[in-house]
């Protein structure tokens, strides 16, 4: 199958995806010029070096802060490995996203990892009681259970939550395509959101 | 003694200090029409009814965020009674001000009561070691150590710092001022300071 690839379509696929430019050029020569398939590619083969590049030092990056109102803000802090990709737009936009999503859906941590084991015991033993309460069968109960557990990381977890501008993407994969636009490692280091009369 | 007081003079004074226009005009008849001396005296006067309104509920307020650079940014919650007092002009300001100085000198507590005996054993012990090292008498040891106590409670906590635009005058001073001003109980609730490359 030979087909030709125009300079133009590159540029397109570059703009729209932020790869590089052979990586771009095999994409769409395997889709054979259909811009949409050769997208999809790129996401699927970026996701994948974006989970390749997860071990590695990300120790530059940029603080954001985002006022909702003068009642209600968010400071966070997004490493990634080096100062030329923290003025990257990509890694800016993300930045910002971050923030507001932190102030929209009230993250309480960056991931599960960080709730302490006295939290996650209290949270399961109340979604238990409330199932057994309503009399589940003991044989789906634990299976129940593991579900509600996690949608609770759903709602206070920032990377396992609904991103507030699309919903059919979590917060993770919104931080791997900007790993997979940036070609570094990005990880969220810590945030803060203080609302008034809420503590 | 009798002293005639214009409506410019107060209004003069009113201007610099955010006093009533009673207070304003009985301080200027006391000061026989002084400017510099009325001020003194509502400046002591309001100092005085600050110090009685530091039991008052503070539940209302602003949150302010202050980004030095896209490396170092502060996000700081600061109470007062009332949202009529957290849109005014003063309280917006100290709020900023606030905000910079925690940028600037790196406060990591509020007031000394928040940091742990831990710390506070730790501390002591490093300048009781430093100055038994130095060969200084027991005699005057313990009140070296109280002096140099109060220093470290000057670098880290936020009130006790000096203010970064006055250093003849304390965060603590500043705030009683715009208590002063405001009329209303005002206290810091928190602050996060992120910068790349600390934590």
């Amino acid at each position: 199958m030979s087909v030709t690839i125009s300079a133009a379509q590159v540029k397109e696929l570059r703009d729209k995806t932020g790869a590089g430019v052979m990586d771009c050029r095999h994409a769409l020569v395997d889709a054979a010029g259909d811009l949409c398939k050769a997208e999809e590619i790129l996401r699927v083969k970026g996701i994948k070096s974006a989970d390749k590049k997860a071990g590695r030092v990300a120790s530059d990056g940029l603080v954001e802060a985002y006022l909702h109102s003068s009642k209600l803000g968010v400071l966070i802090e997004v490493n990634c490995e080096t100062d030329f990709v923290a003025k990257t737009e990509e890694f800016k936009t993300l930045a910002r996203e971050l923030a507001m999503q932190v102030a929209a859906y009230k993250a309480r941590y960056i991931s599960r990892e960080e709730i302490s084991q006295e939290e996650l015991d209290n949270a399961r033993k109340i979604f238990r009681d409330q199932y057994t309460k309503e009399g589940k069968p003991a044989n789906v109960l634990e299976k129940i259970l593991e579900g509600r557990m996690e949608k609770y990381f759903e709602e206070v977890c920032l990377i396992d939550q609904e991103y507030i501008r699309d919903g059919s993407k979590k917060i993770r994969d919104l931080i791997k395509e900007t790993v997979a636009k940036t070609g570094e490692n990005i990880l969220v280091k810590r945030f803060a959101r203080f609302s008034i009369g809420e503590n």
